[in-house]
């Protein structure tokens, strides 16, 4: 006889992904309405953490005036803190020390918000000490770069690199909010504007072909820049990948992930080549990786590939770059050792996502490690 | 025209609370039944961290044989991991970095367990680690004390001490699995066996008159350490919070937490006394002081006010200590000042339960700083 108790609850979320422009103008009354929205307090505590990478203008002023106008309802704590964004501040838990210390200093509580504003590595730190601060403090993101607003910046987690492992500490925590900003996309340089395109061709070809032909019939028009088109494809990765999140296992307790096609390798390479891909960039290279896997296992035809590999080399990403080499018996760190790694933090059986057609991705729990030279060998040699 | 997403999911949580004898003999199916449950890998990797206040006996070789004769089921990847528990190991955050190093050198993914052995505090300083490693890997909860029996081990959250302030850094993170062991009670000295008492009286006060008169009608047979009726006790306490918790806001999204009845004193007393009361002994101080504020704010009689104290007094708990008395203007750090971090540690209004009758709280929403002085002059010169 085992006596036992049951405990079984779920836990309900839910968050709005607003999309405008010049958030911190005072006509722009959607962030202020998110603040005011719970009438638990009438005037919120707040923090902001800005990406020294969106510093420009008059954004700082801009800040602090919208919360002196919408005083009633916002306490600003400090003027905006500005932090060095990019991946570098995942590896530094000095960071999310000073970010404690900050919501300490503060008396930022339960209620309280911190607004994080920059691109996916900011969001993810700063995200990762606001989670776990009073086992949880509000967190507005307001992503400026296209990958973290059609990305990272709308689900729900949040990560520190260490160990010089990618994302080894984070929770699942959903945002309070996000506000989808497209004026900060105008002053992204090259490699901001095209990186961010990749997460949107993987959803693309693993969820939606129509969204993959959107992309692909639009190179021209993303090529010049044209922030409408921009903002049509950050709506509809966005919305993907919200959907993905809320049909299945929003918190991954399975073992299967098919938003990370393409990531196993991509991951890898963001280590290997010491952060000179950027995430982006990496994912490119990872998807074009699997995509010619799936060619050389049968699962699709040569002119998928091309088609794929295409798009990518006409939006100015790499396919290819010397840390894709490996050798069957590598004892060094090299790519094969990705997949094991991409394995322990998901957990379980080896899940990764292959292409059976453009817009039908499916999950093996196998990788030929002969096909996967081959793979690289392709890229290597694949004339454009 | 605002436009948005909106993205709305819930996460279902499960996990039993097993009530047993001798966990780790191999006889006991209770928990390599818990292990082999998820059918996803056949071997689970399997980290075992205990508590020093625990080992006696054989336990290690005990736990290491029970692995052994299971392990077609389980990978023990390292000898049980014996660090001090209590609470100091909440304020040290490199034993959280030995926990990450632990669960990285040992290639533990979100899909193996790691088992914790000990006291509250152990518990919760592992499961924080626990709990951000790869966003996450399974924590079975083997609670050791009374304490941990019928209320922290089996509940939903983690925390470490952070800027001298209990429990500033954590997650909500439900367990995988509890298992409640009452042979380790058996070796508990006077404090932890009657520590554990407190936030039991503290369940039935606040929510069950019959479970406050069932441990009133066994005082006798809980100085006899009796361990059928502590088993029971544990039992229903644990039963109790397991429903409050499910019936609710598990994760406290909300201001209410009338599980922290007593609680405001009871966490600024620890601080107050730099560990000189335990957490049971601090909550017995905290009930009494907001039973007799119920009193004198006319909430309950005096007869409720002295059947509640006896019951304290006769399991040799303290109603008072000098870290209790605070002036009005109290300008170093005293009592009054936990009112705040108590606020701003659950967020929004302040939000205290106070008695309208045994088996009954209600909130209330300001103190009344003079009737709290009062209160605390009734508890120093109360004659029992």
């Amino acid at each position: 006889m085992v006596y036992f108790i049951e405990q079984k609850f779920s836990v309900p979320y839910y968050y709005k992904i607003f999309f405008t422009k010049y958030v911190f103008n005072i006509k722009n009354e959607i962030l202020v309405n998110i603040i005011k929205k719970d009438l638990i307090l009438e005037r919120k505590k707040l923090l902001v953490i800005i990406d020294n990478g969106v510093i420009k203008n008059d954004i700082i002023n801009e800040i602090i005036n919208y919360c002196n106008y919408y005083s009633k309802f916002i306490d600003l704590k400090e003027n905006p803190i500005i932090l060095k964004g990019g991946e570098s501040i995942k590896n530094n838990f000095d960071i999310n020390n000073y970010i404690y210390e900050l919501i300490n200093k503060n008396n930022i509580c339960r209620h309280s918000f911190v607004i994080a504003v920059g691109g996916g590595s900011l969001l993810d730190s700063v995200g990762f000490s606001v989670a776990t601060a009073h086992r949880g403090v509000r967190l507005i993101r307001i992503p400026t770069t296209v990958l973290s607003q059609n990305d990272s910046g709308v689900g729900v987690k949040n990560s520190i690199n260490y160990f010089s492992k990618k994302n080894f500490i984070g929770t699942f925590s959903p945002p309070y909010s996000v506000i989808n900003d497209s004026s900060f996309l105008l002053s992204l340089n090259d490699r901001e504007w095209f990186g961010g395109i990749s997460e949107a061709i993987k959803v693309g070809l693993i969820k939606d072909a129509n969204f993959f032909y959107f992309i692909k019939n639009n190179i021209k028009n993303f090529i010049n820049k044209d922030i409408e088109i921009m903002e049509k494809l950050i709506y509809r990765c966005a919305e993907l990948h919200v959907n993905h999140i809320s049909s299945a296992d929003p918190f991954e307790f399975g073992s299967s992930r098919p938003l990370d096609f393409g990531h196993w390798a991509a991951h890898k390479l963001e280590t290997l080549t010491k952060g000179r891909l950027s995430h982006g960039e990496a994912v490119a290279i990872g998807i074009s990786l699997d995509v010619v896997y799936s060619y050389f296992s049968g699962f699709i035809n040569i002119d998928i590939v091309n088609d794929i590999i295409n798009v990518f080399l006409e939006l100015k990403f790499l396919i290819y770059v010397p840390e894709l080499d490996f050798e069957i018996n590598d004892v060094g760190d090299s790519l094969i050792f990705g997949i094991k790694e991409f394995q322990e933090h998901l957990g379980g059986n080896l899940t990764i996502m292959m292409l059976k057609n453009i817009g039908e991705g499916f999950n093996v729990s196998y990788i030929d490690i002969s096909l996967l030279l081959k793979s690289v060998k392709f890229l290597k040699n694949f004339k454009y």
